[in-house]
């Protein structure tokens, strides 16, 4: 196969709606709209002038077949296609390539996003994972992306799953901390606007240098007074004071080669 | 006082020559520098057209002094500068601003922004936490606050103690975990710049909403599978897993009402 030019998506999430919409927008003909909630079928049909699929099993005239389903549907889904002859590509960052079927050609094609909320995505800036069986179908699978975005990586699946760990701790985790403080500020009555510069700042920092280089507060300085001050400000017995202990012995013992 | 014209500084580190830097190029006269380190505090000073001061003790003509000095200097300095008419801020968020001795008119000119990278500070979004003694001070040092941003606050020692350990949480912790993730993408030979998109998503959803209403990932979905896959994955006794139980755990307690 060259180019995908037409593509079918199974699912009416998040995830299938953005991309069924950005890429009926940038010319690829959606070549049908499937998902057990009729209803939603149809609507997200409308918008990309697309045929609903009304049952899966039977052969789906389209280049490609897009699994836009939860991770734990994907297997489920995968076999009910029964025999296509499109590639066959799931969406998720979690779930290795084979647990698809291997009677089907298979492939992934993950958009590094978190799409959450109701915003517009700014599609070239996403990166998109892409792994496929051969040369080939990767090569077509990166062209479709590189409709999408200036981000195209390959990956094998073992590499997907380090990768999708690695956006938990960014991602999740990081959020977490944002959330931690903000709590915290709330508390204070002290308005959480206060640390968006700062937030900013610290992500703004990651894309200039490595992370560990930027690293600065009482922990990497190994101001033992500070630290002990906001540990008697935070108490004890919470989750604040726990991952306060936790992280700040990490960061400590990466400057000072030592235990805190 | 009706409004700060003269400033001198205590100080050449970052915070100092970032400030002293500022405050000239704002039209504020600066009065004086003192530093141990006599060939920094002439190189400051040239670059601020100030004179040097070469010992304290001496009543110093300024409208305010700024101790811009580490955390654990500020009490021993402010003593050495003895009996001082002009307002005397330190610019920590961690000291309280009874740690000065109480015979000066106290005062806290704290900017909350991370000085680690020589790159231009855009001031006018840099958050001043500002404290005095009385109104009349409080309201000369947000003037001069004012010539630099436009985000002024005023919050008491104890308020400021708390910022100061939010952004512990906010900006250490958050690069803790954008550090963990360029580790774990290393390690994976993935290139850490997949993640950037990512992480700038992270931190610009904090500024359009609650960092609790963009929580997504496996724990907030509760999806077991996958948590158990990355606990596989990370192996364990490693920093990276017991942060990874410890905040998965509560980010599934936060969204599910039930430990994990």
């Amino acid at each position: 196969m060259e180019e995908i030019k037409s593509v079918a998506i199974i699912g009416v999430g998040r995830v299938a709606q953005h991309i069924a919409t950005e890429l009926y927008a940038n010319g690829v003909i959606i070549a049908g709209i499937f998902a057990r909630d009729k209803e939603e079928a149809k609507r997200l049909a409308a918008k990309v002038k697309s045929p609903v699929i009304d049952k899966l099993g039977k052969r789906i005239a389209a280049d490609m077949i897009l699994l836009a389903v939860s991770d734990d549907a994907i297997q489920e889904v995968a076999e009910e296609l029964g025999n296509q002859k499109a590639l066959v590509a799931h969406t998720s960052g979690a779930v290795p390539m084979s647990e698809l079927p291997d009677t089907l050609r298979r492939a992934v094609f993950y958009p590094l996003q978190s799409f959450s909320i109701d915003k517009q995505i700014v599609w070239e800036n996403v990166p998109f994972c892409i792994e496929a069986e051969n040369d080939c179908d990767v090569n077509a699978l990166g062209g479709l992306a590189e409709r999408l975005s200036n981000r195209v990586f390959v990956l094998s699946s073992q590499q997907r799953k380090t990768l999708h760990l690695a956006a938990v701790f960014a991602n999740n985790f990081g959020n977490l901390m944002f959330e931690f403080s903000e709590e915290l500020l709330s508390k204070g009555q002290i308005s959480h606007e206060i640390l968006h510069p700062l937030i900013l700042e610290t992500a703004n920092k990651v894309l200039m240098q490595k992370a560990s280089e930027s690293q600065t507060g009482p922990a990497s300085r190994g101001d033992i007074e500070t630290i002990k001050a906001h540990q008697e400000l935070l108490g004890t017995d919470n989750i604040y004071r726990q991952v306060y202990d936790l992280l700040t012995g990490e960061i400590y013992k990466r400057n000072h080669g030592k235990e805190l």
